[in-house]
């Protein structure tokens, strides 16, 4: 009832243009020096921008446009409806120009570096940089035979790393989703605080993360055209690297395809006969699927399916945020994979089951499959994020439970 | 003569809209999948943004705005004159609102997160992404108790460092300009791949380098008014971890101190007394001042002058680009530096020197004084970037020279 009232009360003070409530305070997301975008305890969004001869300006966030006001000094100035706890990406709009925020810090997502906005979350802390002992985003290139191309990867190594120049740790592999690159996980993930929280609290053992880009532009096949755009692949062209897909079930999509978009094969080929090789010769690993986990979110999620299932000898452990469900038929249908799976843990945001988001809410109940996945044996774990959607809080929160439950 | 008529060439076309050369390609900038900011062989550079109901865009770079031109379907495109070769900083103006290029990767510099982009260089092999063995960017977090504050910092080691785990490496302390941070060196400097080039080839030998944010914001003394800027120190505050900067010679700022900012004090103490034991600890490296090196750009080329000046036992290697010089009358006066000092490396961009910069060419000749210096006795070298101004390309290519000097 309070958040009812409180969606109402910002959506039409922000119409009206009548005051909201007046204790904004700059986001973590300012640049060095910069006051916007700000955030009240309504969960309003203010942006300020000068725009001297711009005929209108909007805030453009959660997939409503939000006009601003224009002030004496030439700056526009204005504020969201509520939105819900977590990260959300954002743009301006000036005069028809969709552009970042001058000053706001800048993310990848929505396949486009642009502007994002943290809204304070009740649990923040544990997503917080503390003076804990502090593990290391590390940023390398490698080459890949099977792309013919460098591709870039960060590696979350935590802070015992260094220190123990002999003990090997185990693997998690970890996926970002939809229109987002490696760096999703390192940055809007917060992917390192939240393990270096975790490990110093004794809550979670101490693991690699490998945050790859789950896209791969395959090479032009020779004799193609030299015009061809780079990384599509003319129709047929061999597409003999990538592995066989496992079969779809119950109408679910097949796995590795979507809409007719090769989302896991070539990816999963690399993943697993370059990315992998690369990281066991590199890092102080573990190298086998017990202590190898793979999970990722929404897209990232469903490829972390495909190429689980493809691979039940080099994953024994799995986490799927915002992206599906393993069911008791993927289990049974899939070689080996009671013998040796060691963990199945699936996530959602409670604001995605409530819109039940096509593709993910597709009239089946995850608890439910996570459920009867447990009951018929298998190592199962749901969690739902209180009050979050399809966003990073949830994200951030998925890999937080599913930490404290990997490697144990 | 070619320069100069290709200069009034572009110039015209651009103001009259007259054709320029039509070769132009997406630059290394643009975002995954977009296809602006280009640049032709002119080395002109063309941007392309949809704001359909904008009075006027212009494309401002290097301290000059061109007018683009409105196409049919509400885009407007345009081009600037030519540039040099190499980085450069670039926004949109949008009816009077100063924006990044939404197509571009962003950078920060000029004080703000920002469009970038590259003139490709003649000779931009050196500092290209390449399949050698590749080195490590890694980000730490560390607390500093100076500042009162976790400091955010990157580290590069070579690629052999997890090969040779008892080997020890020199470290170079390597600093951004003003109005930039610890991204500039990783990001627009291209410190991995200069060097992950340099060692493959032989030329350098393998150490590491820390690339730290140059400024610190010293905590608010107890008692002070809340309401206080953070980071500003309140007239008459203590200033008691402030070590004694060197005395300036012959007319230049006293060390340290430049237009009343305290640009070196409070970052040379973090340095000293926090970031170097940190490094030490974390690392492995050879901790002694003959294997360990400051260097810098602009601002953190006058950091490191004042540091090193000052510490004189904690650094015996100095390279400055683009931000002054050790004179003869600098060693003479400074404690035990014509015993300890290994190296002096000065550079500029050519640039530079001809426009004479306000505060770096300051009516002395640094090729002169660097002459001089070694003539002195001291192991001192220059470098001129050929066709370069107060950018990144002069740094790349002073750090590509400098680093074949260091620690042979």
């Amino acid at each position: 009832m309070k958040k009812i009232f409180c969606i109402a009360f910002c959506f039409i003070a922000a119409i009206a243009g009548a005051q909201v409530k007046e204790d904004f305070v700059p986001a973590s997301n300012v640049q060095p020096g910069k006051q916007y975008p700000q955030v009240n305890s309504e969960r309003c969004v203010r942006v300020k921008v000068s725009a001297p001869d711009a005929k209108y300006v909007q805030l453009d966030i959660g997939g409503v446009k939000y006009d601003l006001r224009k002030d004496a000094d030439g700056s526009w100035i204005g504020e969201s409806g509520p939105q819900d706890e977590g990260f959300h990406y954002y743009q301006l709009n000036i005069d028809g120009a969709s552009v970042p925020d001058p000053s706001s810090l800048y993310y990848y997502g929505a396949s486009r570096w642009g502007s994002g906005v943290d809204v304070p979350a009740a649990d923040e802390d544990f997503y917080a940089v503390k003076n804990v002992p502090q593990g290391e985003i590390r940023e390398i290139y490698y080459w890949s035979q099977i792309s013919q191309s460098m591709r870039h990867t960060f590696v979350y190594v935590p802070a015992e790393y260094d220190k123990n120049p002999t003990k090997r740790y185990p693997v998690l592999y970890l996926q970002h989703g939809g229109g987002e690159n490696e760096y999703g996980w390192p940055q809007q993930g917060k992917t390192a605080q939240i393990m270096d929280n975790l490990i110093a609290a004794g809550k979670a053992v101490p693991f690699i993360i490998v945050m790859e880009n789950g896209s791969v532009t395959m090479p032009r096949p020779a004799g193609a055209p030299a015009g061809a755009p780079q990384g599509q692949r003319p129709a047929g062209a061999p597409q003999g690297q990538r592995p066989a897909a496992p079969q779809g079930q119950g109408g679910r999509p097949a796995g590795g395809m979507m809409g007719g978009f090769d989302f896991a094969g070539a990816f999963g080929n690399v993943l697993v006969n370059e990315t992998i090789p690369m990281i066991d010769a590199r890092f102080r690993t573990i190298p086998d699927s017990a202590h190898r986990a793979m999970a990722g979110l929404s897209m990232g999620g469903m490829q972390t399916k495909s190429i689980c299932l493809a691979h039940p000898d080099v994953f024994s452990n799995i986490g799927i945020f915002s992206g599906g469900t393993i069911t008791v038929s993927d289990a049974d249908n899939t070689p080996t994979f009671r013998q040796t799976n060691k963990l199945v843990f699936v996530s959602f945001g409670s604001r995605e089951l409530e819109n039940r988001v096509p593709g993910f809410g597709d009239g089946t109940d995850p608890i439910q499959e996570t459920t009867e996945l447990k009951a018929s044996g298998a190592n199962a774990h749901y969690y739902i994020s209180p009050g979050t959607a399809h966003e990073w809080l949830s994200w951030r929160r998925a890999l937080y439970n599913f930490a404290q439950l990997l490697f144990k």
